[in-house]
């Protein structure tokens, strides 16, 4: 009854949403253990696929999303996390979404602006 | 500036949400031909993995997607895109989003009822 693991190399794209604004804030993966992870912790967990490894939302930044409702959909490949998203942001670059890019007369357009500068939150 | 079509086997994930309610509807797969027919046409185009073929949401049922806004992620590996869901239904089993099975206490329980039959619908 819970997601399906066997395709896609075993990971699964998760939407995630904002539990209180309905704004889409990101898309990740997961693979199985970050789903048990997630379960467990009520803590977004996600696969990492440049890093290749096990992450929590907000480790770094402090960002952590608190969820709220989960869901998958109807062939199980797919889940949707609504969440609490802390600190305000869910984007790396400091955006409260990783969607701030919006299609225009042929091209893409920033919309909204930082909350966060990536330099000071994420000290590398 | 576009989505970047060179990773992932030439497939993007897309999240379509409405347009009018915020309600995530569905999460589909593009290849740049369908993103580029989507652009062309408003209506929505998607790449069927299972199918191995290009088509437009609705071609059978009618429910076809008038985009109304489309956003890429800061990695422009994943699109967003808001749509007016014709016939009130995103998914094929007849409910208005594919996201209706809801995890609760351990299992998932669908919320709400088929806005269409899909025997009706897709006479195969």
């Amino acid at each position: 009854m819970g997601p399906d693991f066997s395709r896609q190399n075993g990971l699964i794209p998760v939407i995630v949403q904002s539990f209180t604004t309905g704004k889409v804030l990101m898309l990740a993966y997961m693979n199985e253990a970050a789903w048990d992870r997630t379960l467990e912790t009520g803590k977004a967990h996600y696969w990492s696929r440049s890093r290749g490894k096990l992450w929590m939302k907000g480790e770094q930044s402090g960002n952590v999303q608190l969820v709220r409702e989960i869901s998958i959909d109807c062939d199980s490949d797919a889940i949707l996390l609504k969440v609490d998203q802390l600190g305000g942001a869910a984007c790396h670059t400091g955006f409260e979404s990783c969607f701030h890019r919006w299609f225009k007369e042929g091209r893409f357009e920033v919309r909204g602006v930082p909350v966060f500068d990536p330099l000071e939150v994420y000290k590398k």
